[in-house]
């Protein structure tokens, strides 16, 4: 009998390859010099928070105010959550108060929140592929039911497969956008026939079908490029997100849930929320983080770096000869492999000193991951290795 | 079809008498003057954190080291995983190393980790009551099912009683000393005695038996007394802990999971950990605080407060006729009440402003939790109103 319980003795054991390509990266570090090794596998931002942010933490930390780091509500404090509600009222185009969000441990902790709050055994949560990979153990960890469907082959939205794939027991349809690992960023357009859809089938079947859009990456967009409003597109929605990626806060893991005002019963299910915060062990978003946020809402990092580096590769890779799609955000690149073996694919690259994600960790097999939120000399080693591996493939 | 999983509709609902409670004490403080209200029902820790944290945490933020907000290993820094180790294996008298710790996001994550690491469906977690009600929930969680033993009439652990209730689906056995509710402190003959218990009953059931020690409070305990080693006690025990109790960091979420290094397969066990620790959507350890907490092994901030409310609350409560055994640690005093009712006697204290809450939400009817972690004026305003309610019913 094993030490620990079946299903994560299983998760464990089907891990072992992630951690053999972990591993394999480190030893071609120690081998070859960390400078030497070009290495895209993490999505860990390297850029610094912004001098708000600093400044904020540091006069909260200078000048401490009494209860500072003990318990709040549940929620979070009020003038955090009041802050929020502000600032996604401009955002979103809807106005929300401070009861319609829960500060949250990141939008981890956001999803799971969501999901103990709303899941009954069984009850299926739809959501596209390629995807993020912890999306399936988040909906496990409450008994719920993982339902992937297709995308475009511009990794937009395939509406008529999320049309198809609802059913009786589907309780939630989940959105990355900008998303993680193909960087597309879904339209108005899209996103109100994704709403249209979804009211048509929760009349159909008798239940609020949600709509969880999951937007850590909301700010990271380039050009012109804006990520349109997801409370508009649809009243049952509910929107999770953290401060990791706009704010450079990732290991601080703050972030929180919003929830539509237009949901029905909202005031149950926010207590939902709240209660699910508390009893999930999170308690509360760790309360440092919760004031310093609140004085640095709609503020970002300046992005010119990542914007380089997604130019410079997709430039690269195009003229290379790989099939990728412009991404308009995130910091992913997600380009075809040129043959069907993505891990073998991902083997030759890491030969080189190159190292990527095979897509089958996403759903997308025959497709690899680029974390482009490296330093310019990262990027710059990099590029002759794709041209080069270009060249033997596409001639 | 309600707008929330039935589970936690049926949560909620159930949860009301403690909101009205709440509500109750919210009404009484605006009518009467929040300073005339004595307001026991909380365990926020009223004090500081230590000076050591506070200018760690100075140091820290005025002169950031790039990447200090971002992710770490799940498991956290490992500077501060080795730290702990080191502190630990002084404290216990065992030897870890950092490879046995993982940071956690306070001890209700901390518990969370272990459970959804170790319990397979229907396997039982044992623990005594009185105690805290958040246990329930947390194995709840993971499918796990919560089975209650008593204590002793001084709350003291019954071992027979432990004994008789280990059966072929228990997996843990759960406590936590110095006791929430009750400040009882557990002597390291009455731990090594359910350590011969729980070997005895490995044997016989042939699958291992942790024992989870669930251990904030262990700095908060007064004069001579000491909390004896829990590693010591049983081979296959896993410590859980936070700073939430002796750095006053309640709000922040920091704590650990330390697994004593002769558990079978400790490294598959350690695997686990760090992969719940992910997958749950803690992801790690807010990163600040692990790097805060790293400098600060083994202080606390000074009980005296804690520990003269403790001696003025027991010699009333005694004096005035009440039954309680004088509590060795933690900030909590568990009166038996007057009457059978321990909610409506809750509810007259409640009329002389005095808050506590009912044993019932400890799985300890008849008896109410004083959290006394108060100020001195608290304390003391509310001496007079327990002289009163003993002569009324003990004359």
């Amino acid at each position: 009998m094993s030490s620990v319980s079946q299903k994560i003795g299983g998760s464990l054991s089907k891990q072992s390859f992630i951690r053999k390509m972990f591993e394999e990266g480190n030893r071609l570090k120690a081998l070859h010099g960390a400078d030497k090794v070009f290495d895209f596998s993490l999505g860990n931002p390297n850029l610094e928070p912004p001098e708000e942010l600093v400044s904020a933490l540091r006069d909260l930390v200078n000048n401490p105010m009494p209860g500072m780091h003990g318990y709040m509500p549940n929620a979070g404090y009020p003038q955090t959550r009041a802050a929020v509600a502000a600032y996604l009222t401009e955002e979103q185009g809807v106005e929300l108060q401070g009861d319609h969000v829960v500060m949250t441990v990141g939008a981890g902790g956001a999803l799971n929140v969501v999901f103990k709050t709303l899941l009954d055994p069984g009850d299926e949560v739809l959501t596209p592929n390629p995807g993020f990979v912890e999306y399936n153990f988040y909906v496990d960890n409450h008994s719920g039911v993982c339902v992937h469907v297709p995308t475009t082959s511009t990794f937009d939205l395939d509406l008529d497969a999320i049309a198809d794939g609802i059913n009786a027991k589907t309780r939630v349809v989940l959105i990355n956008s900008p998303n993680n690992p193909t960087g597309a960023v879904y339209s108005a357009e899209t996103l109100a026939k994704l709403g249209d859809i979804l009211r048509a089938k929760s009349r159909e079947f008798g239940r609020t079908i949600y709509l969880l859009s999951d937007e850590p990456y909301r700010k990271i967009v380039y050009g012109a490029v804006e990520v349109p409003s997801i409370l508009q597109a649809y009243e049952n929605t509910i929107l999770v997100t953290s401060y990791s990626k706009d704010l450079s806060l990732a290991g601080e893991r703050i972030g929180y849930v919003a929830v539509n005002p237009a949901v029905p019963e909202v005031d149950l299910v926010m207590a939902g929320l709240i209660l699910s915060n508390r009893i999930l062990g999170f308690v509360n978003a760790p309360s440092l983080m919760q004031l310093a946020i609140a004085r640095c809402q709609g503020m970002r990092v300046d992005i010119s770096l990542y914007e380089r580096n997604r130019d410079l590769l997709y430039t690269t890779l195009i003229e290379a000869g790989f099939t990728v799609p412009r991404p308009d955000g995130a910091f992913y690149l997600f380009p075809k492999a040129p043959i069907e073996d993505d891990v073998a694919f991902v083997g030759e690259l890491a030969e080189k000193l190159v190292l990527v994600v095979p897509g089958s960790g996403f759903g997308g097999p025959g497709y690899f991951r680029i974390a482009y939120c490296q330093s310019p000399e990262v990027v710059d080693g990099s590029l002759p290795v794709f041209r080069e591996i270009g060249k033997k493939y596409f001639g």
